[in-house]
């Protein structure tokens, strides 16, 4: 019986999703606390990985249980109760057994938050650039994004894909509460992808790239055009989105 | 020249306010600010210590500025960006020579925040209690608490006061977004005593303790009657009152 989990996670205080001998991780904690349910190992494969430090406040995964233990409620309940304080199960279902939380995906959304005053509460969770971004440009640079496109200049270097081409299908900035908030939603994403973007973006905000600069450095398909990577702690995975047959 | 500072922290990362060798404290790590800005100590005087994970929305702490380098917004600028990233300097400015950030307090405030449902973001911010507890039994409780009493049922044991007389202005709980929030205001506090006072609180919340046996707890001047004592990392101290001469 193939399951899917949704998930919610702290980053902080993680190498990042993928299982790793020797470190804290999102996947190997959900593995154990399976085993701590149910005294046997279960796989848990996620949608995706994310770096040390990312959050998620939606990851999928999905996991084939074998018992017959524990069903619905029951086992929504008892696993939630072996998870770390960081990893929070929101939801727990059936889904199909061809169903696969990550090539069943039709895209992702990732959000990343900028804060623009110190603040001791969130700094696990926020860039601070304390000096005043000029948002229009930012935003202007934005619209070059949707689009299928090699996104390379915005890949980390020797990433080994066989592809950088992405659909990016939403990319938009919006100011909240004294928070510049990033949203992007593609098709897939390249390795560091939004952390690279959001890093230039930056630099157009600081004026230091001009905003129509910004479609010749997508176009030139080099990462040394791009800005620098924004910190991970500002990112967060915000969901992934499944057709309706799993 | 004394100067009245008010801070924000994050405590999780402090082994509390107190300066000690060889460990990351608030008071160490603010004097090491003015250390790299000056290249010489500066005493910095708390109005009172916060313990290891407690953090603070409005500590005050006062020093002597012996030189004349920088004034008024300048030394806030520079200070600041001297500061820890788990440190936020709100405001400085100068005051009477005769105020003292400890013994000129009128009174303290504190918060404590209870939370019903896990949040892997809120977990270093707040005591997370997954059974519901009864917020009117609660209330009934926190009505004993204003007045002035001996209130050595909420101190630690050989905390070595002379007096465990305290004068408790105001003590409410409200219910915001999914949190349980506790208020207390009193013209000084004991040593664990806002913990200590959660503590029990939650147990009559929970039914382990009736509503009007709290009055008696208070009455029996006896550490052992109360109960345990609220985890560090939900408790804040809010604010201190200052008389309007300093």
């Amino acid at each position: 019986m193939r399951y899917f989990l949704e998930l919610s996670y702290n980053g902080s205080t993680f190498a990042g999703w993928q299982e790793q001998p020797g470190a804290k991780t999102v996947q190997g904690e959900i593995q154990q606390a399976f085993n701590r349910c149910f005294g046997y190992p279960v796989q848990v494969t996620g949608a995706g990985r994310t770096d040390t430090g990312v959050h998620a406040r939606g990851m999928t995964a999905h996991f084939d249980y074998p018992g017959e233990e524990l069903v619905g409620e029951a086992l929504f309940f008892e696993l939630g109760k072996h998870l770390d304080h960081y990893i929070r199960l929101n939801r727990l279902y059936p889904v199909s057994d061809e169903a696969h939380a990550r090539f069943s995906a039709l895209s992702r959304t990732y959000r990343y938050y900028i804060i623009c005053e110190k603040d001791p509460f969130m700094r696990a969770t926020t860039w601070t650039i304390r000096h005043k971004l000029n948002l229009d440009a930012m935003r202007s640079s934005c619209d070059f994004l949707p689009g299928t496109r090699d996104f390379r200049s915005f890949s980390r270097s020797g990433s080994g894909t066989e592809s950088y081409d992405c659909t990016i299908n939403v990319a938009g900035i919006r100011e909240e509460g004294g928070m510049l908030i990033f949203t992007i939603n593609a098709n897939r994403f390249l390795r560091n992808m939004v952390r690279a973007i959001v890093g230039t973006l930056v630099m157009v905000g600081q004026g230091k790239i001009r905003p129509h600069d910004f479609e010749d450095i997508i176009r030139g398909r080099d990462r040394r055009l791009a800005g620098p990577s924004a910190p991970a702690q500002g990112l967060f995975l915000w969901g992934i989105e499944y057709p309706d047959w799993i």
